[in-house]
């Protein structure tokens, strides 16, 4: 278990329009001045469990260890799905049982798994539509003063999950999909250079052709700065996946393409 | 009087694209380094001071003691408007004198209101368009620094207030209106547990019938949950208001209500 | 050189939805858990570098002495152009070499450029898309852990600047540009107080006319609440540089004006 330092992450779907974001910082302070809060996002869509995922899943292993990652689109708040406290070799996450930390199951080891059952972390509230402010945030930041994850809740085994979209093989043909689309329009895939080099390794061949929406790109580029502003082009991105771009403009918007799209490699 | 801590909260109208909130960070941090400051919003619609009113009303109370609020939406910003530093038992808040502060007036004991007169605490500059950074900013900077209320201004009492707006009624039927309408199209009326007990007393029956946009809702239920995707329904929020929501979707977009909306209970 | 404290600023293009900057102050609060990170604007129109450099220009001064400005906005990442850091006799900035720090070059005296060749405060990416986290963040975090500039790449001269514009003459008639459209939709121009004084002494009278996408307004107001809803006024702004606004209205929407267009005084 890391030894606690007092950095607490906060992604949502909140927006930064309302109140919500803020009622969360200053439960957080209220219980511990010293924590100090980063934002991941709060601009997740709506009720947009994947894309949430997605987002913990390319940034929560930049931080320090023993950082608590509060991450809230929860579309079932108030309802009988259960919020967790998650606890790995590295760090926390608090989060509702809806299948958002399913990469953190997937890439973490010695992962605990607990419900938050104690209502000693709860806030008093009249309604039951704000666990972000009510639940997650308090939880958090009495983590931060020390409380111990046994002291939450029971440990699980049948947390939800979300589908894991790897690539699949069709004959030669590598079939991926679109797994995020930022916020420039590039169209980051779930394809990585190990899935091209099996492609080569297929094909027999030195270089690898990607199909996208009726479009074809011969190879990768090295930068932005080598694309081309009337087609699209592809290079290996710092996440290590394969993500289709134009330069200075959006791939998406040209291609008509958003999260979830086909993207063939032969 | 609270003891100072250094915790500093921001709510404007100001976005979050411009250079106005970053400048308005610098001054705080360049007069106390060690000033912890919070984003409480900066989407204000622009000019809405009714909206941040609310915000403010909706966040304040889950901030430590000690905490200095300002807020800055300030359509006569350089006219005869008078800066004002209030102090409750619990925090403190500057701004302008135009009923942003409304609902701390409403609700808070052993209010001061100052006006900020000492020209100390005002930052040199050309122009008169922003006392977010010149004026505000500043003199919350300086309470963290332990500069005391005594020494901003004067002490007045024919501050500026909003109407406010309570629920009315017609014979048995209570006569709400929507307060906020948030992020997700929640409408959130000025219609609280209170109201509703009332309107069950007038009606001797059980259960209450809500009326918005031509659309009859009956009852409560407990959780977004338990919505419906393709007609409102009613819940207890968090903050102890009646809501009206969409399941995963919009009730503003459904119903095409907005804040000021009459909303009906009988 | 300034003392170091640990306060660094993030400028960028990369919006607030995405993993980008959430990245960035992971890699920054890893190296120096102490770290303050303070986002001076992370809504930059997508590769607008000019956008970028003005919004540094209107906000680096009001942060304190040894603040750490970072400064993304890279569409040639990847390529060759070259990672800066430039040391001031107040503080310090991270940029890409493609004209984002002119306003810094203009404006500060005693100013050291070096470029970024140290691979040692580099991270491991596969990819090489996004040295806002991969290059910039960790150069920024190292500098707030002691190592000193010389440690960091060779001293240049060479490095690129943007055009400034600056207001002409025609005769009698200043000939000034829209430099900034804020969120309110005022115009900031390039026209200053000292550029209205010689437009009085060319012109031999004391009031200026100001002519903008044909519309024409006499003199200065004092203040936004001085204006009108119906028609631009001009005013002096914190800045000092004139503005043109409509009163609670859009200027850029009503006079359908944006950065670069043409403003006379005469």
């Amino acid at each position: 278990m890391p030894s606690a330092i007092s950095l607490i992450t906060l992604l949502t779907d909140f927006g930064d329009r309302d109140y919500f974001v803020a009622s969360m910082k200053g439960v957080i302070l209220n219980i511990n001045p010293q924590a100090r809060i980063v934002d991941l996002s709060h601009q997740v869509a709506p009720h947009e469990v994947e894309e949430a995922a997605y987002l913990l899943k390319a940034s929560y292993r930049y931080f320090p260890e023993g950082t608590i990652h509060v991450a809230v689109v929860d579309p079932g708040v108030g309802s009988t799905r259960r919020p967790l406290l998650v606890s790995t070799s590295r760090c926390y996450f608090l989060a509702p049982d809806n299948g958002l930390l399913t990469h953190v199951f997937q890439e973490e080891h010695s992962v605990e798994v607990r419900t938050i059952d104690n209502a000693q972390y709860r806030l008093d509230a009249e309604g039951a539509t704000f666990d972000g402010r009510d639940l997650f945030a308090p939880a958090a930041a009495w983590l931060t003063r020390g409380q111990v994850p046994g002291s939450y809740g029971r440990l699980i085994r049948d947390y939800v999950t979300l589908p894991i979209h790897e690539p699949s093989w069709s004959e030669k043909t590598l079939l991926g999909r679109i797994a995020y689309v930022d916020r420039f329009g590039n169209l980051i895939s779930n394809v990585t250079p190990l899935h091209l080099k099996e492609v080569q390794g297929r094909t027999h061949r030195s270089s690898v052709t990607i199909q996208i929406a009726g479009v074809e790109i011969d190879g990768l580029v090295n930068a932005y700065a080598d694309g081309s502003a009337d087609a699209p082009r592809a290079l290996l991105n710092s996440n290590g996946q394969i993500e289709i771009f134009v330069k200075e403009g959006s791939a998406a918007a040209l291609l008509k393409c958003r999260r979830g799209d086909r993207i063939e490699v032969s």
